[in-house]
């Protein structure tokens, strides 16, 4: 594919233009046992010790969680923890997304071989913000062909870009093949806000998913995510939003 | 080699039985015309433009800073920019450490045979605080053999560890073939202090150098750290540092 960038923003002005902010809080709230099956009960800190992402594997049985989203260290850990039960997440790229992109198909080549199941990515924004589309489409088609099994979330890191780019990085993920648009690393300036989600769910409609992660702590702020749009949620704080 | 956990346990009591405070700020300051050559000259935020990479290399080659230090995907850019005047220096596994060995060793690969002369790798810190020592050492071994012409800096985390464990740590990289010892990344919960950079210097004699990272934004942080005992600084602020 051949990315033209004038196109995109062009796509981008009118999608924008036609944005309601009605669109928020638009959507139903999960019935109350379906809110665990939406976390990625997830652990990235650099300093957390096996002990820890073991007690994490133990929750996400426990409470069903979607997925464990754990450092590529710990990917083996987790597959055998988890018995397939629960699938294993892991990053790419991650938080910066600024390392080459082979690196970054390297990454999600060995992370789905070692039996993860989901990747969540992020984009080089600083490529995005110098308008270079083209390597930011490559980029995220190399992590996709590296690894075709896996549920693919790219991650923007909306924290750091104008509405404008929201909407251009979500169309090239889509364009690229990812499952979904995702909000934040949580380790940048900010999390997710409500008015991104949104964003994001009105420019894929319903041909991705949206991931809201970062700063979601309560169960309130995960409802609120999952009315703008958010179909999955990333949270280190999995047991007490779902009152466990 | 095999680590011997208990063994480094009980080097890294000694020698902070063994450790004065005297140590710290006892070194001489550079002469004027030196502190810029210890300065590596770094722009990592995810969303640095193209131009500001740019700018960074300009900046580099008027005051002759030792190197710049840049995300992966702008080695390229800065050896072309930079013609073997200053070095390029780039991150490995960064900012979080956690990520496999094997790929760690794939992005020193990359980055030195796109021209990279400096590598600054962070080693797994959760890893340490579990004790997997042999595991530390084997991570920061790979990346070693990986780019052996390359200037190796293995970045601690020192705010996320204890005295003991910033000993072990110097002591590991020391054993592994590592050139430098560094402070910090930049992107957790603190930088450079005197009292870490002095502890460093203190286990490594000077068999390695020392960088300090992390915070260093006025000529008189600088030379707190160079009088601490390092011999290498990464800041964003160079310019002002040497008042250009």
């Amino acid at each position: 594919m051949n990315v033209v960038n004038k196109e995109y923003q062009n796509k981008a002005r009118r999608l924008l233009e036609n944005w309601q902010d009605e669109e928020i809080f638009s959507r139903n709230e999960p019935a109350e046992n379906l809110l665990a099956g939406m976390i990625d009960h997830t652990l990235l800190k650099p300093d957390a010790s096996i002990a820890a992402v073991n007690k994490l594997c133990k929750e996400a049985r426990e409470y069903k969680f979607a997925s464990v989203c754990v450092n590529p260290v710990h990917v083996e850990r987790c597959v055998q923890n988890l018995e397939n039960e629960i699938a294993t997440c892991t990053v790419i790229g991650f938080p910066l997304g600024s390392n080459h992109t082979d690196i970054k198909a390297a990454e999600a080549q060995l992370a789905e071989k070692q039996g993860a199941r989901e990747l969540d990515m992020v984009l080089n924004v600083g490529l995005l913000k110098t308008a270079n589309y083209q390597d930011v489409f490559e980029d995220i088609k190399a992590v996709r062909l590296a690894g075709p099994e896996a549920v693919l979330k790219v991650i923007l890191e909306t924290c750091l870009l104008t509405e404008a780019e929201i909407i251009i990085a979500s169309l090239l993920c889509r364009e690229a093949g990812a499952d979904y648009v995702k909000t934040s690393t949580g380790f940048s300036s900010g999390g997710a806000t409500v008015e991104h989600v949104s964003l994001m769910r009105y420019v894929v409609n319903d041909d991705l998913g949206v991931k809201a992660a970062g700063g979601i702590r309560t169960r309130e702020d995960a409802l609120k995510m999952v009315r703008a749009g958010a179909t999955r949620l990333g949270a280190s704080a999995g047991v007490s939003i779902i009152g466990g």
